[in-house]
């Protein structure tokens, strides 16, 4: 992907921006990148800013400040995952498809019972594949390009289902995503307390929980500005109340 | 309870502080008078900065700012509510006693189903006592006392369990706690989207979740006072990054 990476720095130059850059390993470089840009333009850009990265960021650093000792683990789905579905549409033969990633559900009880268990990829996630084929394409062969492709599905368990076209509009059109952060930690003389903090998210739309989110994070991007910051930021560097709609003294009254 | 509100103005004129301050309805008024001693002082007093106030609060900030549309729902326990345990003890014949507060899992399943519930005291929480009563006292009478008790126990589904001194120790001398805040939201043209934003606390002991809480919450104190800022703050006021002990860099690398 090129757009980001590209784009980003450019319109830093000239506006407040928000954006969902989600490459985790590169958002180092991604954010000195922005923050050069946006503080010779004088403009706040506040990075990383839907759900993962963004809210599940947020978590993550909240629970890893309140419980030092202890484990932090994300799960993803049950949803949809796009760059999955679309590496199975470059299969030859494949008309259209969709893959679901699907957390497991005894890795996610393993956690909250405090195993601390240490996960191979195959144990926290499985791959539900939905998939049309073209007229006379080899069902088998496509199975195996699918089950076999590195880094997308080589290293989980995937199930491929071959369905109709209408099949697929009728049961598989929404973008539903969601999953949770949650923390396993410790606290006493001797680690003899345990405690969870858990956040999650169920969404029937990924695209649009991840809209609202960045317009939620925009809201943060002009106040800051107008109070003279610049520079790249990311939602662990915005106070929650930049967020709301609501005033200070109206979040006291009722939020808080 | 009249510590807080005496002796942290007080304080805040001689130190930066944090505090977990729960009078939820008061909290306006204690934020204005320890606003006033702390700017005047020069110093940074964080209030309400353990899990409810706390981070429930911020989590019920973040969703709704990200969810404008929807309904936000805070259930408690189960764990031991301290000052209904207290209430129990001070009826006459109580030698000890403990009180859990218990979500109503049908509650928290009709918010999760989307039915917008508005809910009545006694549909969120029911409560359970565990009552220790001195030789020769009267059961009967004392367990009426709990159940009609107003503000603590009239409003509520009670159940009163005579256990013996022995039993209390054993089974009943944690103080765990948790709760949920969860909040239903919809978007689309049509509302046609559902989304669910959980945050949800498992705790075996509230007050060591606090006071880890109040640490975190310490560090964004320290630091902001160190960049120049005075006044009171709220946990809605300070960003996440603040309460971590990781730097901005390390935390972009290894939590975004």
């Amino acid at each position: 992907m090129s757009d980001l990476p590209m784009q980003g720095p450019l319109f830093a130059g000239m506006f407040n921006t928000v954006d969902g850059y989600d490459n985790h390993s590169k958002i180092p470089d991604y954010f000195d990148a922005m923050n050069e840009s946006a503080l010779e333009a004088g403009k706040v850009c506040i990075i990383s800013g839907g759900w993962d990265p963004g809210m599940f960021s947020i978590n993550r650093v909240y629970a890893d400040a309140i419980l030092p000792e202890g484990s932090t683990y994300t799960f993803w789905g049950k949803g949809v995952s796009q760059g999955h579905s679309d590496a199975i549409r470059r299969i030859k033969g494949v008309k259209d498809a969709i893959q679901y990633t699907i957390p497991i559900e005894d890795a996610i009880e393993s956690v909250k019972r405090g195993d601390m268990p240490e996960f191979t990829t195959r144990e926290k996630h499985k791959r539900v594949c939905f998939v049309v084929v073209e007229e006379a394409a080899d069902e088998k062969q496509i199975e195996n390009d699918i089950k076999t492709m590195p880094n997308y599905f080589a290293e989980y368990d995937t199930e491929v289902h071959f369905i109709t076209e209408e099949e697929l509009k009728i049961n598989h059109s929404g973008l539903p995503h969601g999953g949770l952060v949650i923390r396993y930690g410790k606290t006493g003389l001797n680690a003899e307390y345990c405690h969870t903090i858990e956040y999650k998210l169920n969404l029937d739309s990924n695209p649009q929980f991840t809209a609202n989110a960045l317009i939620a994070v925009a809201r943060a991007a002009y106040r800051l500005n107008h109070e003279g910051v610049s520079g790249a930021k990311t939602v662990v560097d915005i106070a929650p109340a930049y967020l709301s709609a609501k005033s200070g003294e109206e979040l006291r009254n009722t939020l808080l």
